[in-house]
């Protein structure tokens, strides 16, 4: 078994020679400059962190450019794993972490259907089309497994920019299903991507995607046991041993190991870290977060934050960069024309493929939701459409991945794509990114927006207020009375009564167990 | 300008195979056991953390050297640049976060002396007994370069074992005085190596000497207003940007940025990085500290103290592992005696240079603060000369850095050194580890040491709170008067005077600038 890691041979590299901590030292100063700007312009409706962080990018690129003698942009090299090893695993815990659970399960069907059949459905649009219309504009020579490929590349919507442009406190239905839908549809893509890496492309039988279905369900399942377990853990240790004597340092430390950990052990098992940490980050924070001090929980949500904020910025950072890579754009084959029709193909079909899926699914959800309040308006399906278009740092990983060996590529068609990804990702975050804030307040003025919105706030926690009515001491002939109640609720409002079985489970079983805020502290 | 960074080799060599994740899955999943028994065993008065790790980093090496069929006890290789470049700078950063400033610049002579002139004694001590003494023993072949490594590779004392020996709340002056000169001590250390490093042994004149002392001052220097400079910078950012609109993760975001920028542009700039961050680290927490809302401050305490947390268990976890390391002990040359012998001399060498400079250096350290009621006492002193004992994580950095390429060595001498290093590190921290919660026990009695540690604690925070005279309004005369009261204080009390100098140009001048609490809060 070869245990030693590389790690030496990099720390080696990177200060053997001390001009090595320079580009360190720039890249750091650069992040600073973004955190300070991004600050400045937070109140700016049209500016968003993460056009920001692009266009410095951009600037920082060009003068470095200018420095090394128009050799390279680059202080450091992207890479498909620096990305998934050490970037994408605090974004995506940081997200499980902060969502809003309640919101999430009361909308966890129709986040699952948006986030994995909508992510299908725009799969199989963007695929279809661009293996049709590609070689029209006289783009030719990727293989079945590249246009397979570019179909999840282009299915995954940008968390990071969504959560940047919607707010939880202002359209909260809204940033719940939009954001769960990322986070939901993210680990599709990386899912589905994986599963058509293995594949044998030459043989696409209606078994072979049976199978890729199937795989795709034990994956599901398997990574979300593994992030539940890893949660759950993390919870009776914390109850176990720190509820008596309190260690806050300990305590952070201690969460922050074992996200981390549930990540590279899924990884390890070839499971999805992406899932397996999200709902680590979900479990976490509705019951290890609870048996921790005051002072630790404010410092978990800020250090997870953190982290997760400084991934982001170094990852944006990094595509403006990438977008003056002379090399790549040497290698580029396509005139300027038959490239401006791509990006117009494929920003069309990853349109397409978004409205695809959102209407019709959001009429589902209406309907099946529709002994409740909280139906989703068309204006809002709109802003849900709109807002998912962004596509961000996965895609640019995935194509990364796809399209070179260890961030390198020196053939022509590759190199295309690679363009093309960075190009599409740019229109969308800056083009959807800067029109979205101005949308969301011409669609859903504040206050009609909040009247409406808020309606349905106000009426279901009150519905969930209700304390669990089971407890031991009653009667047989009531609880059977109850379970004839339940089944025709679960008739009438699937949703919700789905919801309400599992928080008295909840209430009754896990929060004593693994510790958790009580009921009525939950609300929030 | 070659500005790639193989941060993209690294992360490819990480995780191209699957089974790469493997080891840092292992590594994660013992530091977290680490975190846990290290919190059963927090009440014990035998064991600290430090001992803990390396039991465990010892069993763990034990069990993969057996799974690896006795080839190697390593998950990670270990190396001075991982340590120097992100190890380390965690761990001094928080030192001077978490430094209680007020005893801290109270006692800034008395560290000083220790951590400077202290560990020039100590380095003389131990380069002059090895030279003569390793030859007895028949351990011959060291250059003079070597022997003068050796002497700053076993004068750097363990602060962060000492921390856990010694307990701000219980013996602040100890602590104090103990922690501090630790901090200083390292970074002396680390800078004097460095210069060794650099000098050419063939020509040791007194010329020479004098150009170390120089290279020295300016080092020190430049370090600690690089270090200062980026504090205060940081809290001129926050108190102008975030103080009006607050947003906590970028504050935390900003301040642990710009920590570890100071760190890489010190060393950018061939300046003691170790030092530098320091300093920062005091300012960050005088000035940059307040000018944040109260959940950042908790964040970054714990954020702080958790980097540090785990840096340090992973270094302990890593001595541990590397005690088993066959290879190294099959180069070694020596006979059990001789080995034997050369521990002995260099513990017996630690011990004769630690006390040629604590005793001399507190009686005159007592003289000069003779019109203060914090004398150190002969007790206490036992106590700093024992305390400071332990050898650690630096260490065992230099001596890889002196005495391998890259973590690996082939040369018998250098693996026989590397050998002793972490043999002496090992009895240093078990045994002397081991017995000073019980000796401090012993000499200080929690009583009589309460009691007499109060008493001066109790008097002297009084005698700070009493507010900055020093007023606009006031008359020449006045001001002249307490010139002359001031000059003859100078010459009664330098230390007690230079402090209440300080304190008022800060409250004046430096406060309303840079921001932080007012003079009474301060106090703590």
């Amino acid at each position: 078994m070869v245990m030693m890691m590389e790690i030496s041979e990099f720390a080696r590299n990177l200060t053997q020679d001390h001009a090595q901590v320079v580009p360190l030292s720039i890249f750091v100063a650069i992040l600073c400059l973004c955190l300070i700007i991004g600050h400045l312009f937070e109140e700016n409706r049209w500016v968003n962190e993460s056009i920001t962080a692009i266009l410095i990018g951009f600037i920082s690129g060009v003068i470095i450019l200018w420095i090394s003698k128009w050799k390279s942009p680059h202080i450091l090299m992207f890479n498909e794993e620096l990305f998934f090893v050490y970037l994408l695993p605090p974004i995506i815990f940081n997200a499980g972490f902060q969502v809003k659970k309640k919101r999430f399960f009361h909308n966890f069907l129709t986040i699952m259907m948006f986030g994995i059949v909508g992510a299908f459905i725009s799969v199989a649009i963007v695929i279809a089309g661009s293996w049709q219309l590609f070689p029209k504009l006289g783009f030719t020579g990727l293989t079945a497994r590249d246009y397979l490929a570019i179909g999840t590349i282009f299915s995954s919507t940008d968390t990071v920019c969504t959560l940047q442009v919607l707010h939880q406190d202002e359209t909260p239905l809204l940033y719940s299903l939009v954001f769960g839908e990322g986070v939901v549809n993210d680990a599709t893509s990386v899912v589905l991507f994986n599963a058509i890496q293995k594949i044998d492309v030459r043989r696409l039988t209606s078994k072979a995607f049976l199978l890729i279905l199937g795989d795709f369900a034990y994956l599901f399942t398997a990574s979300t046991a593994l992030g539940v377990s890893a949660g759950l853990l993390t919870a009776l240790i914390l109850k176990g041993l720190f509820v008596a004597r309190h260690s806050s340092v300990r305590e952070v430390a201690l969460m922050v190991l074992m996200a981390y950990l549930s990540y590279t052990l899924a990884e390890v098992l070839e499971l999805s870290g992406i899932l397996t940490v999200f709902f680590c980050g979900i479990f976490m924070s509705h019951y290890a977060w609870h048996n921790v001090t005051d002072k630790s929980r404010i410092s978990t949500r800020h250090v997870f934050a953190m982290m997760s904020f400084i991934a982001e910025t170094f990852i944006f950072l990094y595509v403006g960069m990438d977008v003056v890579d002379i090399e790549k754009w040497k290698l580029n084959t396509l005139s300027i024309g038959n490239s401006l029709g791509i990006y117009g193909i494929l920003i069309l079909l990853i349109l397409v493929g978004r409205a695809a899926f959102v209407f019709p699914l959001s009429a589902l959800s209406n309907y099946m939701n529709r002994g409740r309040s909280s139906s989703v308006t068309f204006k809002q399906q709109v802003v849900i459409w709109w807002a998912g278009i962004m596509r961000g740092a996965v895609s640019i990983a995935l194509a990364f991945k796809q399209f070179t060996y260890s961030g390198v590529t020196l053939d022509p068609i590759n190199a295309t794509m690679l363009n093309v990804t960075i190009v599409v990702v740019l229109i969308t975050t800056m083009v959807f990114g800067f029109f979205t804030k101005p949308l969301v307040n011409y669609l859903l003025p504040s206050n009609g927006n909040n009247s409406s919105d808020n309606r349905s706030e106000l009426k279901s926690p009150k519905e969930d207020m209700t304390p669990p009515l089971l407890s031991l001491e009653e009667s047989t002939t009531t609880n059977l009375l109850r379970a004839k109640d339940s089944l025709s609720m679960l008739i009438d409002r699937p949703v919700y009564t789905i919801h309400s079985y599992w928080r008295r489970f909840d209430d009754n079983y896990m929060r004593p167990i693994f510790g958790g805020a009580n009921s009525s502290r939950s609300a929030c």
